[in-house]
C-alpha cells in the first residue's frame, strides 16, 4: 500500500507544505493446508517511506503460526487486542485527524508487542476473545527474568451493523507498571456509520487521564463524507486537548482512494497535542497551548 | 537487476583488487486502471549491496501517482529532471567511467529529491516537460518554513535518431542557494551513437564549475564498443581533471551483458578526482594530483 | 522462511521465557539461460527478525553468477566452503543445540565472506571443489593492498549413503592471521543417519583449539529423534566445553515442522559457551564454569 499525501500544516508557530507518507507498506504473506486440518499463516510487513527512502525490514505485523477448530496461535511482532480495537473505529486511520494524536498524546499504547505470542479463540455466535503475551517488549529478550514482560486482552462481539469491544493492557517494568482499558462500538444504520471509543490509562501510579471519541461517516456510493471528535480529559491541570476532524474521500478504483481532510487540535495550556504526527512522517509538535491544524490532499493505493 | 564487477583500482598510491556492487537493486512495480480514464502508478526500489550486504530499503525510485491525457503526477522520492539527462546520454553508467565522477566532483548534484511532487506534461509531437519540487530536500519534512526546498525542471526534445533536453536545477538552504545548467544531446547515425554533456554550476556566490562531456558507441550487433571523455572546468586555480573511458560489452542473453572497461582520471595539483567511485561500491579517493585509474570485468544481469 | 520458537533458557544464573526468531528469512532468486549453454544465476536473501523486527537487506546469501559446463563462477556474499561442511552435518542447525555455539566459542568460523569470488568444479564421478577468496572480509574494499583479504577451499565426495568432505579457511589481516581446518562427514544406514565434524583452529600463534561433535538421527516416517554432542578442546588450561542436545520434529505438511529439543553446556571455570544464541535472537552468555540449558518449541515454516 502507498498511501501519500501533500500536506499544508501548523503548528501554532510556523507552518509549511510537506509531503507526507502514511504508513504505507509492503508485505509478503500465505496460508497453507497442514495434517490434522490444521493451517499454517504468516506475514511479513515491512513499513516504506516514500518520502524520504528508508523503513525497517519487517517493522510492521510480522508472524507466523497456526489456526484450526481450535482457534488461532502465532508468534511474532504484531498489533495488540488494544490497539486493534482503535482501528476498528478510527475514521481518519493514518490520515490527519488520526485518533492516535489524542490516545497517544500522554502515554504511548497503541504499539505492537515484541517477542509475543498470541492466541484468538474460535468465534462463537459473533463473539471470540484474544490474549497476547510478550515475554519482553524492549527487546530480543534475554535469560533474565521476565521483568519487562506485557499481556493484552480483549473480547469482541460482532454481527450483522453492530460491533462492541473491550480490551484491557499492561505494560510491565522494573520502574513502574502502566495499563490501559478501553471500550470501542460501531453501528452501521442505513448509509450512515456510528463509532465510539473510551480509554482510561493509567499513566503513572497517580494519575489516570480519560479519552472519549465520537464519529459518523455518510456514504454516498463512491463517496464519503466523515468527521471524528477527539478528547482528552487529563488527570492534571491545565493538559486537556481536543481534535475534530473533517474529510471527504472518493473511490478512483477499488483499490484507489483520494481524500481531502482538515483537522486541528485546541490544546490547554500545558498540553501541546497536534493531529498529524502519529503513524505519518513529517511535522512537529504543537507550541504549548497552541492550536495546531492540518489539511491534507492525499491518496491511498492498495496494490 | 544485478550488476557486480571484479576490478583492479588504483588512486596513484595504493591499488588492489576490488569486488564491487554497482548500483545493484530490487524492485517491486505495477500499474493499475482507475475511473476517469486514469491509470495509477507506483514503484519501490532498493538498492541490494551484493558484495557487502545491507541497503536501505526505497533507497532508489520510489513513488506513486496518477497518469493519464492530462499527463503525469507523483509524489515520493526519485531522479530529478537535471539527473535523468545524465542517465540518457551517459555510455559508462554505473560503471568505471562513469560520468558523475566528474558531475559530481566538486558540487553534489545527480541526486534524488526527497518528499518530492513531480509532474510531466504529454508527449507533444516528441516534446515533453518536467517540473519536480521537493518541499525539504533534507529530512522527513516539517511545520517549519520551506527553507530547504528544491526545484528541478528540464525539457526534452526526442524523436527518431535525435534526443536533446535541457534543465535547470536550485537548491535553496538557509545558508546558500546552489544551481546548475545542464544541456544533453545523443544522436544515431547507423550503428553508431554520439553523445554530449554540458554543465554549468554555481558551487558557491563566487564560483561557477563548467563542465563538458563527449562520447561515442559502435554497435556490432551483440557487442558494443565505447568511448568517453569527461572534463571539469573548475573556476579556481590547479583544480581541473580530465576523465577517459574505454569499453567493450557483449550480450549473452536479452537480459545479461557482460563488459571489459578501463576508465583513468588525470588531476591537476589541487583535485583528486577518481573514475570509479560513483554508483560503485569500493574504491579510495585519487591522491591530489594524482592520475586514478580501474580496469573493470563486470556482468549485468536484470532478473 | 519462518523458524520460530518459545524457549525455556537458563545461563546458570538467570532463567527466562522467550520468543525466539531463527535465521528466519525471505529471499529472491532464478536462472536464465545464456548463450554458449550457460546459465545466468542469482539469489537475494535477507534475514527476517520475526519476534522484533529488523534485519538488514541481502544479510543472508547473496550473490549473481555463471555456471555452464566449467562449473560455477559467482560473486558476493555467502558462506564460505568451511561453514558449508558445518550445516550439512548439523543435525540442530539454527535450533538450541546447533553446533556453532561450540565451533564458535573461541574463534568465529562458520561466516561468509563478503566481496569474494567462488569457483565450484564439476562434479567428477561424485566429487567436487570449492575455492573462495575475498579481498576484503572487513568492509566493501577500496584500493589500499588487500591486507584482509581471505580464502576457503573445500573438497567434497558425496555418493549415495555417504558424505565426507575437507576444507581449510584463513583470514588475513595487518595484525594476525587465523587459520582452520575441518572434516566432515554423515551416512546412511537404513533410517539412521550418523554424523561427525572435527575442527583444529589456530586460533592465535601460540593456540590451536580443536572441537569434536557426533551426531545420530533416527528417522520414523514424519517424525525424527536426534542427538548430538559437541566438546571444545581449548589449549589453555580451564576453557573446555561440552554440548548435548536432544530432540525430536514431526511434520505436519512438507514444507511445515514442529519439534521439541533439549541442550545444555557443560563449562570449566574459564569458559562461557552457552546452547542457545547462535543463528538465533535472545539468551545471554552462560556464567564463567556454569551449566547454560535451553528447552525450545519450535516451527520451521518454510513458504
Amino acid at each position: 500500500r502507498a498511501h501519500l499525501s501533500v500536506d499544508f500544516l501548523d503548528n501554532g508557530d510556523d507552518s509549511a507544505v510537506n509531503v507526507s507518507s502514511n504508513s504505507s507498506r509492503l508485505g509478503f504473506r500465505g496460508k497453507h493446508d497442514l495434517d490434522y486440518g490444521l493451517r499454517g499463516i504468516y506475514q511479513i510487513e515491512s513499513e516504506i517511506r516514500f518520502d524520504t527512502q528508508g523503513g525497517e525490514i519487517a517493522s510492521r505485523d510480522t508472524f507466523a503460526g497456526i489456526e484450526g477448530d481450535f482457534g488461532m496461535v502465532r508468534l511474532g511482532k504484531f498489533d495488540t487486542p488494544l490497539k486493534t480495537l482503535r482501528s476498528r473505529v478510527d475514521l481518519f486511520g493514518d490520515q490527519v485527524g488520526d485518533a492516535r494524536n489524542i490516545t497517544r498524546s500522554t502515554v504511548r499504547f497503541d504499539e505492537r508487542f515484541r517477542n509475543s505470542i498470541h492466541y484468538r479463540t474460535p468465534n462463537m455466535a459473533g463473539f471470540f476473545a484474544d490474549v497476547q503475551y510478550s515475554t519482553n517488549t524492549d527487546n530480543a529478550g534475554g535469560t533474565d527474568d521476565n521483568d519487562n514482560d506485557a499481556i493484552s486482552v480483549s473480547g469482541t462481539y460482532r454481527n450483522g451493523a453492530l460491533y462492541a469491544a473491550i480490551a484491557y493492557e499492561q505494560h510491565n517494568s522494573p520502574d513502574e507498571d502502566l495499563s490501559a482499558v478501553r471500550f470501542a462500538a460501531a453501528y452501521d444504520l442505513g448509509a450512515l456509520r456510528f463509532t465510539g471509543l473510551i480509554q482510561q490509562a493509567d499513566v503513572d501510579d497517580d494519575r489516570t487521564d480519560n479519552m472519549y471519541g465520537v464519529g459518523v461517516r455518510y456514504n454516498l456510493g463512491l463517496t464519503n463524507l466523515k468527521a471524528q471528535a477527539y478528547l482528552l480529559d487529563a488527570d492534571v491541570d491545565d493538559a486537556d486537548a481536543t481534535m475534530v476532524a473533517l474529510g471527504v474521500d472518493h473511490r478512483l478504483a477499488s483499490n484507489f482512494t483520494v481524500y481531502a481532510n482538515y483537522a486541528f487540535t485546541s490544546n490547554d495550556d500545558f498540553q501541546n497535542a497536534d493531529p498529524y504526527r502519529q503513524a505519518r512522517s513529517g511535522g512537529t509538535a504543537a507550541a504549548d497551548g497552541e492550536t495546531a491544524s492540518g489539511l491534507s490532499l492525499g491518496m491511498i493505493y492498495n496494490f
